[in-house]
């Protein structure tokens, strides 16, 4: 379908569509701001029944700050009792005598209390200790203001007092930050009084996850990656579409993705907004296939039919390059690389989870070409699904078990359960039997991520199990929020608590978008019925 | 003499004169800027028989810097060649992948190769560490440019890659420093024809001092204090009528101490410019009455009748407060306190030093009220001078030693005779034979800063000794410059290297402003005259 995408330029190995790419910039929306002061002073205190055994205690509220005189080796925690993306600007006097020395203070960060309790120095994990959130801050001129250059995500801020002179300490007179967000809290519509309290809170956490997640692309997550993923696109958008209402914002991260591919057309995983905005070298297979879902998903909230007709040759292209990876059988091809993510889990096998995903994907494909009214390719997408759907049962289930096996190891997971059900490859009885085969499977990979949540919730909602549905998120979300989640995080296993894909608990993101799913369930799905 | 000072207010206990902080600010210099890009790439080697036990080893030129790519660990050094005083500004490149988390870097400026060879950790100085210049810089976007909001004075710059990411080296593809001062080296007149070129090398490390201290006031040292110092501002404003002719500035700083004073109208001894200017706790006995001569070396050169006639009340007043401290001798009141700095030297006492500065001072007073015309006043110092010569012959002359001692413990020292020489207490035959007995006086409490060094010289001329004034600028400057100064140097111990007041060489101040005067006598005493 390339040809139908014009003018067209090789970067390298990569595809410029300059167009595209100067269209995405007029939907740079606008940053609301809101001055935000911290709320209490805080202490950390270990404790091993609190969550990953860090308790913060109240020492007084904030507004004694400007009295409190800090003196070198001095330290002070802040809590702005909510999760905030933003600049923080700082006003320090000295007191006892003049400055005659410049101030030096360290400003950690912490979206959660771990990260302003244990020591970075002690971090080992494999992600860049870069992405810990802490300053050293040299002052010059006292009395004086302060506005730090970089952006933070935090709730928490520690100020540890590294150096003064002999002749004087310090106040902290202001400090605020000052919280960025191209989302409109006024834009949210209210909840339909059938919602109970425990539903209103999880909504309400979504969305602040949301709101500090979209800043002037949907990033991932504003402490990391700070990017924009198409996996995380797809989830925030729909959350989107029932909350804040930027569509804009979802239709210049489409233009983004298909205006900046990989090798061969492929739609990327990620893209970096600056510099220039650019994409990253990932190529995932199941995130390219989602530029169709959040294409599709797109059109059905808007009905923008220009952009679907526009940037329906990328999504049917990402279709053409998947199927490529199918082996002689109709099956996708396996191996050991990162070629598809679904989850964070060291053992899931990836191929039953791709295939389902590139069923799910085609069919909406599909959809988009009726809706086009282009029915040659309609027609011809149709057979493809047939196809792959045969070939998955045929290799891909196992009767005996009465699972659907993933790779050499023939591996039974969550991942593929779920995503074969919610390809519709089983029909909805089928798909619930399944599901309940797979809660005594005791030994099937579990899932690990608030993103493979989701889509096991999608799941129950496919087999018609509304309750079950909404048991799940709020025995799952619920209980983050139990656990102090001011918003929804990128990992949490309520088994594991400091798990991390990463090496640390410290490196995880607290704020993550693909997390931030329970809006969508309880204001699309359970808002119209008692629950 | 205060009634003639009008309109004045009191701030706490501080006298400000809004009028002439007001005029102060019309006189603020416009600073030239010149872009410096590093020379080499050097490297720090352990040296017994170096400066300090360190020397630079050249690596290679700056220019391949660009094509040298930096993994996480590494570090590299460079150096300007020359001291600067400025913002640094980096373009730096992510290489082999995309920068997928920020850049963390550490910065290390030196004046000197101690700064950037030893770890700032092991500091244990009694000044604040915090004026030790070094910088965690996060760079959130790559390729970015980035320009530190400090300034920093340096020659070397050491930068170490705290942390990239897996998946990314950098390359620094430009690095300069945007170096600042409000002197023009073009308004230097050239030397005479008959200055040799060790002299000449002399002035030139002087002027580059004097340059790198020259902001938008009077700097003592542009690393450390950055302040407005007026014993250094008498000796920059020597220098400065010689070479730079920077007027105005004189003025400005002249206006600054008389607009903003201590108690009962003292002049302070130093003044913070930011983030309005203000005058220091710190009074010193001997500081506050340089402002009579400074403010009479500034006439001499500028012929400025109106300053003078404006700023008599204050220099007058000085010598008021100066006196309210003489006891029933007729001798200053010695103590234990920091009243008076004349050198530093933790054995040192002041009281005769403090004695000599007085006459000094109040013998330029005199020449000041006779060139105002004012008699009544002219008269009442002169024979405020007498009596203060008579007490000091009567109680601090040691007739049978032959030396001015100081202290209830009769102390001799260099500082005493040099200042009793410069005040003209002894005529110069005595005075000849006096620093004739010092040097052979061992126990005699030697001289450990250039500025003391510069009194010493400018007692040699006063005994018409200008072979050995030269000879000692040779072997003192000199001495610097062999141990490799590009500018000169807050304190020199030829027998000491290491020497520090503060506990730590690292703190010590490597262009410092008292250390200058080599160009005033180059150019105003020898140049005419054969060396």
């Amino acid at each position: 379908m390339s040809e139908k995408i014009i003018s067209e330029t090789k970067m390298g190995e990569h595809i410029i569509n300059e167009s595209w790419m100067d269209q995405s910039q007029q939907w740079i929306p606008k940053l609301h701001e809101q001055t935000v002061y911290p709320e209490q002073i805080v202490r950390s205190m270990s404790d091993s029944h609190a969550f990953q055994g860090w308790r913060m205690e109240t020492i007084g509220p904030a507004s004694v700050l400007p009295k409190q005189t800090l003196c070198k080796g001095d330290e002070i925690t802040l809590d702005f009792s909510q999760h905030l993306v933003g600049y923080v600007t700082l006003s320090l006097l000295n007191v006892r005598s003049n400055a005659d020395a410049p101030l030096r203070l360290k400003l950690t960060f912490g979206e959660m209390p771990c990260e302003v309790s244990e020591d970075f120095s002690t971090y080992e994990g494999w992600l860049s200790r870069s992405w810990l959130q802490d300053e050293v801050l040299n002052v010059d001129v006292l009395p004086g203001t302060v506005t730090l250059n970089r952006r933070y995500a935090f709730r928490y801020l520690k100020i540890e007092v590294l150096d003064t002179s002999i002749r004087y300490d310090i106040q902290i007179k202001d400090i605020y930050c000052r919280a960025v967000t191209s989302a409109s809290m006024d834009a949210v519509p209210p909840l339909p009084e059938n919602i109970d309290e425990e539903l209103a809170q999880l909504d309400l956490v979504s969305i602040r996850t949301l709101r500090d997640c979209m800043q002037t692309v949907f990033e991932d997550g504003p402490k990391r990656d700070r990017r924009l993923w198409i996996g995380d696109l797809r989830l925030q958008a729909l959350v989107n579409y029932e909350t804040f209402g930027c569509n804009d914002l979802v239709k210049r991260c489409l233009y983004l993705f298909a205006g900046s591919r990989l090798e061969g057309g492929q739609v990327g995983a990620c893209l970096y907004e600056k510099p220039e905005p650019y994409v990253d070298d990932i190529y995932l297979y199941d995130y390219a296939l989602f530029f169709i879902t959040t294409l599709w998903d797109y059109y059905e909230a808007t009905k923008d039919r220009e952009t679907l007709e526009v940037l329906w040759p990328v999504a049917r292209e990402q279709i053409d390059i998947a199927l490529k990876r199918l082996d002689a059988r109709g099956v996708v091809q396996d191996d050991e690389t990162w070629y598809c993510f679904l989850d964070w889990h060291e053992q899931l096998n990836k191929q039953a989870g791709a295939q389902a995903i590139l069923i799910y994907g085609m069919k909406r494909g599909q959809w988009i070409a009726r809706e086009l009214g282009l029915s040659a390719q309609e027609e011809q997408i149709q057979m493809q699904v047939q196809q792959a759907e045969r070939a998955t049962l045929h290799y891909l289930w196992d009767e005996e078990q009465g699972f659907f096996i993933s790779g050499e190891e023939r591996q039974v997971s969550w991942a593929s359960q779920v995503w074969m059900i919610l390809a519709e490859v089983v029909d909805k009885d089928a798909a619930w039997a399944l599901l309940q085969r797979l809660m005594n499977h005791k030994e099937a990979i579990p899932m690990n991520t608030p993103y493979m949540m989701h889509h096991y919730v999608e799941s129950l909602l496919q087999c018609g199990k509304k309750e079950e549905a909404l048991a799940q998120i709020r025995a799952y979300w619920g209980g983050m929020v139990k656990d102090g989640a001011d918003t929804f995080w990128e990992l949490y296993n309520p088994d594991d608590k400091t798990y991390s894909p990463y090496g640390s608990n410290l490196i995880n993101s607290y704020c993550h978008a693909w997390s931030c799913t329970p809006s969508y369930f309880i204001r699309r799905i359970f808002a119209s019925t008692a629950c």
